[in-house]
């Protein structure tokens, strides 16, 4: 039966034993996407081809929010990435940008929170920058896309 | 007319001179909700009467996280929180849990980022907590619901 | 003959070389105490069985500083823990909170400052929590218990 | 009536509000030990005298960690220091070092927590750098020894 | 007679008391480069105008470090900056770039040290982002250009 | 043909992919020096005799920095060293003291700029400890001596 497993039997939390789950090529890619004002969009649009690269500002806070996850999360496991990408993908139809990381290691335990965290902090980055002109932007459904590699296999959002 | 502060006249990136600003105080409202498989939300929702706390803590992971924003985002400056406040409401209908952080302090710049930063921490400990029964929950909707002080004074969510 | 590993022969100190050493499986346990004044300790104890939750939040404090060993002990190597337990047993009659941590790794070097670190911050957190009531707790006995794993095997304290 | 004000009226945690509270000259003084074997106390002595300075690295490990304080106790409040001294005294007939930490902040709360916190990573790591000859070091009475500032005046332990 | 103010007057390391020194307006400028071979040189410069943008990722990592120092440092206070900008200058003739940061708070205590901080990891990310083409790249004359503010006032490199 | 690894194909900066690479055992070393005032030179390595140890929390702050790269350096990845060594050489007739750090470990990629951030951070603090005295000290030819290890094999600066 399907039970938490970041407590043990006495429901005390714990950060949980996987020294005994194999070393496997582990993939994540999560998404989620803002949504602002049609004039912020075209703001930030217009820097990613030339001064003011607000997507570029953002990528790389992304990349670097994967790492710190052990940091943020209180049950996250340290482990060593192997490799980070992040894609941003303009809709300009709904003045949304989606952003899609997909974190990847060898290890004992997933990377899916990673690639949670660097969309989460890649959208955020997005936000600090265009606040001044337009609080109300949104960010909208964070979540994860797939993930191999496991014991758990593969998983694939519906 | 509107522009991003956070790039100079020539295009580059800076993090903003807020030194000639007024020391007001400021504080930050935000939002945001994770929605999730009926069983996981009960089994949450059981935890925090008894056993197996996670929504206790997320809350602190929520809390931690508002003091990492300038850590987080590129061009956040450092400030000096005054209070931070996470609040966590079950919505048993829609499978939901909402977070609400607030946040204050009295400074030269405001709090909305980490206002934001926590809840988007809070609710991805929450899917930390719960990713090994449900990997498909989604974060939807995080967003400033208002903030005060400041030269921009009172902004409050449409 | 004994002598200080972390220094070299010229008495500079230096992150010792583990590179060489085996991969094994090294578990270490420490443990510590805060004592505190009767009425403290009744208002933590009534406090987890329902609101209020200090141990609750000691113990995710206390996981979370196992993490930080590398930051925070200047010659202690990073390592990627897969394993972190902390359990608070309380003591009424002398109204003291005893805090025992575990770590695991499969790795070149030992967990014994990460449990250590543990206990400390486990314990210094209680400590903030309850200041404004209490500010005679005292710290007593933070030592390690038993580790076992790597070159020199088991040690159990006397 | 006496409380844990960490948590408010419905039990939850926060980090309390700060930002009425009077800007004051703020002053904490905490200390502790850690008895070793005789055996080890004579060599970190004749370190600090010569090469192998044990207590020198333990002196800036122990600043350091008064700086990280927020980072480690969830609910403590960012502050900023003014002035951070760690004395460490040898006690040759118990084959102990006492360590005391004094930390000091014009500010909105105090420094308690950050000379405690000083204090234990200090003796932590003369812990790590000796624990290859005398693992069975014990960390002992560590403890607030006097504060000073703010709503609650002066503090002196008995 | 000059004198190292970090140390006291028995020789230990402490950070210094400047609870008593002016809030003054303080601003530091420095400088630094990083010589390449012209081969190196001219991708980097191609990616500033089109993708690939080495200086753009080098311009937010300098930002972020100046946040870091008084954690990388170890008797730095920490200090909230008001303002950050980087700027980097090529120079094709020498297949050099240089970089200049100025760095600016209200406080009791300066900022060079942020300010050398940034230059330092701003041409540490292009060395990074470069090295697989051109290991021999030389950073340097790191310095400090010019500070301003705080009671020994203005000063200005010759 | 030469190219920039850390940008895809399309220019993006990304995490480079390093896990299909081989775990060999990588060591590098880096170099550099700062140059002061005669008086500034004395005062230094008379500390380093006997109180006031510039050198020695020079080391120290060189070590711990080592740790922090992947914090500090966008896209360079987390990675654990299993040794690090600092020395620091006088070189009284041009008042300069040379800093060389290697690192090593058994991974996927490489450690240069581990042992770059080691010297760089280790002669800023020899700034930081004496810029009372002297400003103008000049941070100078920072670069790698040499690195092997890894599928480019060993590599050596002219």
């Amino acid at each position: 039966m399907n039970k938490l497993t970041h407590f043990d039997e006495t429901g005390q939390a714990h950060m949980v034993d996987v020294g005994q789950k194999a070393h496997t090529h582990r993939i994540a890619t999560a998404t989620g996407s803002i949504q602002m004002q049609k004039a912020t969009f075209d703001m930030v649009m217009s820097g990613s081809h030339k001064k003011g690269d607000v997507i570029g500002i953002a990528r790389i806070a992304a990349i670097q929010a994967t790492k710190k996850s052990p940091d943020l999360i209180p049950l996250c496991h340290p482990i060593a990435l192997t490799r980070v990408a992040v894609e941003f993908i303009p809709d300009e139809s709904n003045s949304t940008i989606h952003c899609t990381v997909t974190t990847e290691n060898i290890g004992q335990t997933g990377v899916e929170i990673e690639a949670l965290t660097g969309v989460q902090i890649g959208l955020l980055t997005i936000y600090d920058m265009c606040k001044a002109v337009d609080r109300g932007m949104v960010i909208k459904e964070v979540k994860l896309l797939e993930k191999s590699g496991g014991k758990s296999g593969t998983w694939v959002a519906d």
